[in-house]
């Protein structure tokens, strides 16, 4: 057994905020603004130029990403962290299909996160060989495997509905068919238990402003199976992931490591909050972290449907394959979700209708729960929705 | 008339320090770690999934791309910050090919930072259609731009001699030839009187942690000609480069401004920081600055020529072809520099035999000057370079 949940003494949430929004933007980890304080003043300002080697910045990423590493079932040394997802989906989509030369088919579904379409598309237009990116529906994946596809790119747990991929049975169908598996672990990392190393899948890519805490902007992070990194040739060819980089040779050659998914300086202060921030995981067992998520999630559920007949569950009912989140349809969702925020419970929106709820045993407990969907339920009984504030939609939804 | 310089009293520098490296890693101006905790505390720990309305996150890269623009001669939208120079190499390039279909050649020079080169050599494996990549030396590029050529790309102040191109007129020649020009600004930013918009140069790229004082990682930034912005076409099509971002479309469709060249989520806390930093610069008159840094330069090159003759000029001599630092190359230069920085005065070593010291006239004035040729001189006269312990190299250089 690890560490108890929930562990809200190890954060600093606002008085009176039922916050489920963790899989947006986590809480702030207490030790966050002591430490860039210390990277700040001590390292940066007194050691200057000499920190890169003296306070450790050139390993940080490294540092970090052998913590998250340990988050999603990676071996050490085979997580690079910098950069932003997006970034990242490129690297790995771009040597994937290197991978693949004779292959033309990038096989996504059309719930990703649009900007891992978005990268598709951009890279596809780069390349400029009619490359083609397909996106069936989540459940037709499977079905779509065939031996056209070069590389199967899926976000494991769906942003909108929360619905989660089968790894396993997926990348196993990706690899029977000689397909190169990619996995967005943007809503997987810190919210449920993932074996990626077991899932034998090529690529897993993630941000750590999530669950992960890391606070906004924070890197993102990428793996690479140790047996394939030697072979990646990479487009984002940075000094950082040069085997020597301060030889300051013309020519690249790339780091014998997974450090070769490394491009440009890191991002030291955003680095240093992340690995504050990824502290809270110290003795946390992500078996009891998944389960306490799995109540909670089912909780909400059996709450909201018993209390406010006019939203309708957009989420798996099973608990087994759904993530850390619940997601309801409402047609006048955004407005609902504007007067809930104003009444302390913070979950999210995403286009057309979908009010969407996450949850984060950290610093969620069944009491949040309950009183979260009481609010939700007095927003729709009162009308609350309608007053006119709520209507116009702010830049971020 | 600015504000006289040097400010030091905007910044936190080391007691009993020198510092001569501000063209590699910016000091500490004061407001940063009270402005990065008020963002980490209040913005992000009250305000959370809000504040990137309520903080105005979400604009914070275009208003901080403002800023930066006021210093590079750019007008107001044309500058996009965010990632890591290195990215906006890739973006700035990848678009120039694009525009120049016909053409196979990358024009740049050998002494351009080796990332830029990484970054054109990991682009042209990507795209695989057999582009070149040209390296003459600096002082040979103004010949070899030939109707061969789609983009040529510079470094405007070298990263080793500090020998500075000539905009105008490169820029002019590429034009003439029907090539793309893209400037790196990474030595120039903050350190010499820009006028990109009156180069007429499509592109221009560069850093923030160094004359701009951004710390550790700080973001990157673009500049884009507003008349050609429209017709980018993005590689890296993350996002918030997405006319919607929030719209969840899953085609790609570019923002009709210079945000097209953002790509993921932004590192909101170095962003803060870097906002903070640009606030030395208020009142600061570009042309004064210039001049207080080629006097600071001439006086170091004079007093190091008296003092040590072991060493030789690396850098032009006169400085209206010399950016913000001197360099000397000496066989030894490595353990002197380490002997130097033990004696408080810090530069930095570029490999083979570079020493290099860069002039930040916001907190180097001429005393700092002579004070660190002495102590270059006792280092050199005393052969303190040869003690052990300055032979190892640091991973760091």
């Amino acid at each position: 057994m690890g560490a108890s949940l929930p562990r809200k003494e190890l954060f600093d949430i606002p008085e009176g905020v039922t916050y489920l929004d963790g899989n947006s933007l986590g809480v702030l980890p207490k030790g966050a603004a002591a430490r860039v304080t210390d990277t700040i003043e001590r390292e940066w300002g007194q050691e200057l130029i000499r920190a890169w080697n003296s306070a450790g910045w050139m390993d940080l990423p490294r540092v970090v990403g052998d913590r998250i590493a340990g988050l999603i079932g990676a071996p050490e040394g085979s997580v690079a962290t910098g950069d932003t997802l997006s970034i990242k989906v490129y690297q790995a989509l771009d040597a994937a299909l290197k991978m693949r030369p004779d292959r033309r088919v990038i096989l996504s579904d059309n719930g990703n996160f649009p900007s891992d379409l978005y990268m598709a598309q951009g890279l596809i237009g780069t390349i400029g060989k009619g490359h083609e990116l397909r996106t069936p529906a989540p459940e037709d994946v499977a079905g779509a495997i065939t031996e056209e596809v070069a590389v199967v790119m899926l976000t494991h747990v769906d942003y909108r509905t929360g619905r989660m991929h089968d790894m396993a049975a997926i990348t196993e169908a990706a690899h029977a068919a000689g397909a190169v598996m990619i996995w967005d672990l943007a809503h997987s990392a810190g919210a449920t238990a993932l074996d990626i190393a077991g899932s034998g899948a090529e690529f897993a890519v993630g941000c750590s402003y999530k669950y992960l805490n890391g606070g906004p902007g924070a890197p993102a992070f990428i793996y690479a199976r140790p047996d394939i990194v030697q072979d990646i040739d990479p487009a984002l060819s940075g000094w950082l992931g040069h085997d020597a980089p301060f030889a300051m040779e013309l020519g690249y050659r790339p780091a014998m490591s997974t450090e070769r998914l490394r491009v440009g300086t890191p991002p030291i202060l955003q680095l240093a909050v992340l690995q504050e921030a990824l502290k809270v995981w110290d003795g946390v067992d992500m078996g009891d972290l998944r389960a306490a998520s799995m109540r909670l999630g089912d909780l909400f559920i059996a709450e909201v449907e018993a209390r406010c007949p006019a939203l309708t569950l957009a989420s798996p009912r099973d608990a087994a394959q759904r993530g850390s989140q619940v997601s309801f349809a409402f047609e006048h969702g955004y407005a609902a979700m504007q007067a809930l925020i104003d009444r302390g419970v913070i979950g999210d929106f995403r286009a057309p209708d979908i009010m969407r709820f996450g949850f984060t045993p950290h610093y969620i407990d069944e009491g949040d729960v309950v009183a979260a969907a009481k609010v939700l339920q007095e927003v729709l009984d009162t009308d609350a929705w309608r007053d006119a504030k709520y209507q116009t939609k702010s830049r971020v939804t």
